[in-house]
């Protein structure tokens, strides 16, 4: 069995915490899973989910319509907005003595 | 200090294995730091970066032009095709008895 590097593993992480979410193995979340999701694993990034405006507000901005079920795809662009906003704090440092502490 | 779910841990991780790559901390890399972050970091998932050939192609899937640094965002695109084709390895087995072992 082969070891995994930390950048192997976090990938692993991003894709089995999407998957596990939902209840029934099914390729999208409801919004309740999803919602779920945010509250356990993004409650120091992802703010606002408290109430239903800031959740419609976040399923917009990832593209989810109405009633729609939450895809890989979807929750894709969210975490790619989490990770490159955290690299734009990293990268005004640079140059600085950088830490690289994001979190 | 705020404690950080196994998901917020994976982003930073992603983020940070980037950023530490470059030597002078520039926003892109040169092409041997890329390899060397690929060859510590994706041993088990990208496969051909031994030769000049297989370089060359993983590079113009990221969409990166001769001569150009490698920016967050080619990275992205690598990691994003990583996570996608292992999301499509699991869902396929949705029904089945999933075990979640993706790596």
């Amino acid at each position: 069995m082969p070891q995994y590097s930390d950048l192997e593993n976090a990938i692993h992480t991003l894709v089995s915490k999407f998957h596990s979410a939902s209840a029934d193995k099914s390729p999208t979340l409801k919004t309740d899973e999803f919602k779920g999701l945010l509250s356990t694993q993004l409650p120091n990034l992802v703010k606002g989910i408290g109430s239903e405006q800031g959740l419609s507000e976040i399923l917009r901005k990832m593209g989810v319509g109405s009633g729609e079920g939450i895809s890989f795809s979807h929750f894709w662009s969210l975490i790619q907005q989490l990770a490159t906003s955290q690299h734009n704090i990293l990268s005004q440092g640079a140059g600085s003595t950088c830490s690289c502490a994001l979190l």
